[in-house]
């Protein structure tokens, strides 16, 4: 069965504000069986709002609609869906005792516009936020259900599970979709994908293999869908052991998982503990780490040493080298690897120092230009990376590539 | 006139990639006075993308892809574009040349995959990508124009100005969008629009003033557009005016800024230098103010203690503190602050301590408790924060939080 998607806000229209909203919901739906047709972002205004609503209820049998839900007067979502879907507006006494719970969890005072989000749709059935005041509506027409979300994306991924539970009740589903993902380092997608040719030639209609290359790893996941889950699952394991084969050697992982998510886990597996030196990354490969829930049994901490004062002070970086070498050099990017192991009393750390740009470069050192090492009880080895693009791409290739470093020699 | 963008790719609509490209391609167009009629994000299936080319077609004079345009045999953007447009598909000898470019600079080995990207329909002219190997196809039917663009986020945005150029020569456009922001603190959304609702309501109808609330933040964003660049100008400068004015106490920033673009400003307006010691935000905080290019004269580094131990070995905090009175209190996150001051040498720091979750929740002290302290050479204050959400958004919610404490101190 097919779920379209509409977000709606003008601050995602315009490229102010990111859209997370219709990957949650993918996430949370493709595993159930949905097929997602489309995922369509509209602006705060009533005719393109009403012509995604048609489009999308069209071609799916349920639609999911995020965002235009708040109190100010740039949210009209609600009250086009009233006229799409029927009914005068109705205040809920329930949604507005839910207001007057989340007010007063956040010790916050109501006002009139606050109430106001009480009001739906005739139309509508409610379903409860527990994460903030803008109820969940669930409209019905013709056999097709639209769920309407409130737009932050805290409080969608929320209310997800309990709207996943709705739908599955409302619909039962009989397909069967499963993933399997690897990572892969060390090759490129076109390489990698001849090699992976005859592999891929050879799997069954119901299967199918996508690239989904990342800076610095390659991410293959496999699809499987069918009705038999046992007979899936079956197959997708049989499949899964010969993508393995071909890969070979350049399978990092067995699983999806981030860079940081892999050092931890090889670090785990050793009983090493970790840490990082961070010059042109700014502490980027620490926030990557401690993203990761329950690092705190391998993850010590981390030395940003933006300033060459604190690479000597608190890394032990030798001044005179600095000076002599420059702080993007082999010799420096070590002692800031081997200083976080003793600054941090850690047994691994990766260090980088690099000109991420858009100024910074010298002579023989442009932009993109950045050392990285890795250090364990076993020795520290460095490489020298050139890498194309911006700032924040520069910084985002070589956070992966210093975990990766440290991951290969683990 | 109008614009639609259509995004390509299965990775993006199961939700494992967030598509950054429709908000690339917005944040060019929009200040050129194009208005984003709907964002599309489809599959990489032949019918998907056909329908969605056709309607955006059908809407908008002017309509931009990404995506589904690398070598593997997932993509099949290519093929359904010389469907839709017509003509045989022709190898480009200047593609070629190009993608031998680019792997040599890359000094990567061809192969028949790589080469195939040269394969362009005959109706398509080609813009040449200079970062990377697919190329940039303009097609253009009853007037309208539609130009493929590669996925990947850096070729995209590399290529934006090239393609903004030669959609600013094809049409001339005599709308002109003019956007002002300021960012604003200390409020709710909804005590904000009741304050400024009179101002509002005042407002030309020309004029349009959106709320975009970030964790810890609200941005107000005041658009307008008209013909006459110089009027607008100077109603666009009266009316921000007036919402300064009416914001009051608030404001933070006169401008859109981050975080920690705006303790970046008032640092650098007294001359001091920064620093961050982070336990629960694990690095976030630093990479924030590193993302800011030219944050070096301000920024000297971080200290992230994610165990007790960084924190009194690196920081100076007192162990028995840590012992009485736990790593989440009101005396430990000062000391980290004081510390880190005095570890990195820098005038003012700010730090964290705190339970990010899922798990580290103790008696009192549930997921959410963070205590967030700034120290300038004034003194130290901290601040206890209950944050709901999960690990993303204690970490997010905090990072900001400790931020603009310093900003409100400076």
């Amino acid at each position: 069965m097919k779920l379209s998607i509409i977000i709606i806000g003008d601050e995602i229209l315009i490229g102010q504000v990111t859209d997370t909203n219709s990957g949650a919901v993918a996430r949370v739906f493709g595993p159930m069986g949905w097929d997602i047709a489309c995922v369509r972002t509209v602006p705060d205004e009533k005719r393109a709002i009403h012509e995604a609503v048609e489009a999308a209820l069209a071609e799916a049998e349920l639609v999911i609609c995020t965002g235009g839900l708040g109190p100010t007067k740039d949210d009209i979502t609600k009250h086009t869906l009233a006229e799409i879907f029927g009914g005068p507006m109705r205040r809920d006494p329930e949604v507005v005792d839910n207001i007057r719970r989340v007010f007063r969890l956040r010790g916050l005072a109501m006002n009139s516009l606050t109430e106001a989000q009480a009001d739906v749709p005739e139309s509508c059935r409610v379903v409860q936020n527990l994460f903030g005041t803008a109820p969940v509506m669930w409209f019905e027409r013709s056999g097709r259900v639209l769920v309407s979300m409130p737009g932050v994306p805290f409080e969608t991924e929320g209310m997800l599970p309990e709207v996943a539970r709705l739908v599955a009740a409302r619909f039962d589903s009989d397909n069967v979709l499963r993933h399997r993902c690897m990572m892969v380092g060390g090759i490129t997608e076109s390489a990698l994908a001849e090699r992976l040719a005859a592999w891929e030639a050879a799997l069954p209609p119901y299967m199918h293999l996508a690239y989904l290359p990342v800076p610095g790893l390659i991410r293959l996941r496999l699809d499987g869908r069918g009705r038999d889950a046992a007979a899936l699952d079956a197959e997708m394991a049989r499949q899964f052991d010969g993508l393995k084969a071909a890969v070979g050697e350049h399978m990092r992982y067995d699983g999806d998982a981030s860079a940081a998510e892999i050092v931890l886990a090889a670090c785990r597996r050793h009983g090493y503990t970790l840490g990082t030196a961070e010059s042109c990354t700014g502490g980027t490969i620490a926030s990557r780490v401690t993203a990761v829930a329950g690092c705190s049994d391998v993850f010590a901490g981390s030395v940003v040493s933006y300033a060459n004062s604190v690479k000597a002070a608190v890394l032990g970086v030798s001044a005179a080298d600095i000076e002599a070498l420059g702080a993007v050099s082999r010799e420096v990017v070590e002692q800031m690897a081997a200083g976080a192991r003793c600054a941090l009393g850690c047994d691994c750390a990766v260090a980088t120092s690099g000109i991420a740009g858009p100024g910074g470069a010298v002579e023989g050192k442009p932009v993109g230009t950045v050392w990285i090492a890795a250090a364990t009880p076993a020795g520290v080895q460095s490489r020298l990376l050139h890498l194309p693009g911006n700032r924040a791409r520069v910084i985002d290739r070589a956070s992966t590539e210093a975990l990766m470093l440290l991951a290969s020699m683990l």
